[in-house]
């Protein structure tokens, strides 16, 4: 049996996610659910883009990831499934599967989506306001049993994409941005290992400070070193050794960071 | 194998709830196990009892829902466990089941309750302070794994009942309370899209405000607006498009809200 | 298949911990997975060591449990995985396993480790600051499919062991320390039921606070009194009965703790 995942921003105070999961095994009794998070911050659908990229190729094949980050519940956007390389998504078509087709994408995996327009396969009442109860959830689990794909729903071409920031070239290497401060308060950004490549990071400059030390890891330098490395997704961090980068350096999402590069 | 539900007051930071699941499993290994929450607010009954409501009857059939909001942990309260309509149930007997048994009753369903006083089926060794491992968890397990209900305990029928407050009619229409906040700020009133039936609501009072926006979700309005709306377990709801209406307005549990119908 | 638990200090906010069950789930498919805690303080060994004490003794016999609080990772510390009585650990050799080898120890049961240094069963390309990934997910999963101890790595007998505080002799009786404030903010204390033994606790001395008032449980008094007793875990507690005891007598870990005797 499948594994079925979930991402939301319904928070763990609720019993919303609960509900999610009784429907799913109403269904499909035998899947396992894992809770991705459900600390997306409310409505940002960008975090949540960020936070499945990294977690969803990690998984066996056919696992059937689950997103309810939809501040457009029950108006016209559509309700969307696809299958991305080996695995399956569900959920608002709202561009929250962006950083996900884009990376399939970049495999040369196949990105297929169908929209969620037959209602025999939901809850038989469906809310205006919880369609990951009444809509995502049954079609997650019937996927999890086995119903084809394309029985779902029509096949679409067209689904959202969100933009999302890539860094530019500047004179002294690349400009670009903070995407996302974790729990330890670790500092993302948009500069990939990839994009500095064969080259060495000399400088990083972000909330007009200049970072000149740039590690492999934590562990190479002292409690409260500030240090900058390729973090385990290989995005370029900034990062306090045991403490919190983002609060002492006043940092948030969508700041500028130059890295300067030799 | 039956699923097992875990509502508990005990917090995210601790391993209370770790070590139930290892009690469940020791009994029962092959049991799948869902948080629903544990950020109950600490002790507080009323909110359980919620919380629960909303997502057990979504499980399938023969699922058991253990619940540990517990101020009287060790003394003369009773531990329980009862069977309502489809679903199992054990925890204290406090209240915490009333919206539960309400609910089944209303279906026309059983509702039966044992007091659990058969220590052979709980842990050897049973604290003065933790029943969710000692008792609870090890008679769900016990549950799951076939022992009938009534071999669990001595049958009652006296089991401990909330006073769940109801709206009342006013001349404008209805007079309600706030009995709950949600995760995105989103406030629960106990006035149900039943009470209203066939009525229109035209305004809603709360806390020195007057809504007049009433709508069918949040995306139909711009963020920042108050509109008011039935929640998917349909409470009247009054919330902020994107925002946080509880903080926006001040208002808390218990207080009122009056909603004019036409 | 054998259970898997997860104690980590990642939050919940990010999806580092989805990632590595979707590592365990791509090894060993049909193996169920318990969040222990994923709030640990971040790199608090000390409190992690005393969490997954109080949790693993509850599971099943052939139970995995993954601690990632790894401020070390990337440098010369070295990962591990034991055998503990019937339990299986797996993490970074920097001494959270202290609290659960003297456990083990106490109960004359057999203590194993070995160091983790065959790549082979790890994710086949390793970073530097996410062992929990690509080398605690996979070993733990390599386990419960059934790859012997002794195969994943090269016997050790020098794990590292952290320096536990326990209690002194004084003339009145014991002075400990507080070494956990829970979610409820009852203070835990090192000084342990079999300290005391066959003796009485007459008074407890903590912040400047003389209680006197030592009982079996909560419900015993009435909100808002401040107790103590012997908790779930053996360990001596105070508490507000309802209420945060922490708070109130602003305590924090570390502080000193007199219980005199009789």
């Amino acid at each position: 049996m499948p594994i079925i995942t979930l991402t939301t921003d319904f928070g763990l105070r609720d019993s919303h996610v609960g509900a999610m999961k009784g429907v799913i095994w109403k269904i499909a009794p035998q899947v396992q659910i894992a809770d991705i998070t459900h600390l997306v911050s409310p409505q940002n659908i960008q975090e949540a883009a960020l936070l499945i990229r990294r977690a969803v190729p990690y998984y066996p094949a056919g696992s059937i990831h689950v997103v309810v980050v939809d501040p457009g519940v029950g108006t016209a956007r559509r309700p969307i499934a696809g299958r991305l390389g080996d695995q399956f998504v569900v959920g608002p078509d709202n561009g929250v599967f962006t950083a996900l087709i884009e990376y399939y994408e970049s495999l040369g995996k196949p990105t297929e989506f169908v929209h969620l327009n037959r209602p025999n396969f939901w809850l038989p009442k469906v809310s205006y306001v919880f369609h990951g109860r009444d809509i995502f959830a049954p079609v997650a689990a019937r996927l999890a049993y086995g119903v084809p794909l394309f029985n779902l729903g029509e096949s679409i071409t067209d689904v959202v994409r969100l933009h999302l920031p890539r860094p530019l070239a500047i004179a002294e290497g690349l400009r670009g941005e903070v995407i996302h401060v974790d729990h330890f308060g670790n500092i993302y950004t948009n500069i990939m290992r990839e994009d500095v490549a064969e080259r060495q990071v000399r400088k990083v400059l972000l909330a007009g400070t200049f970072l000149t030390d740039f590690v492999n890891t934590f562990g190479e330098r002292e409690p409260g070193c500030l240090v900058s490395l390729f973090g385990s997704s290989d995005h370029l961090l900034v990062c306090e050794v045991n403490g919190n980068a983002a609060r002492r350096l006043g940092v948030k999402v969508g700041d500028p960071v130059d890295v300067h590069l030799e």
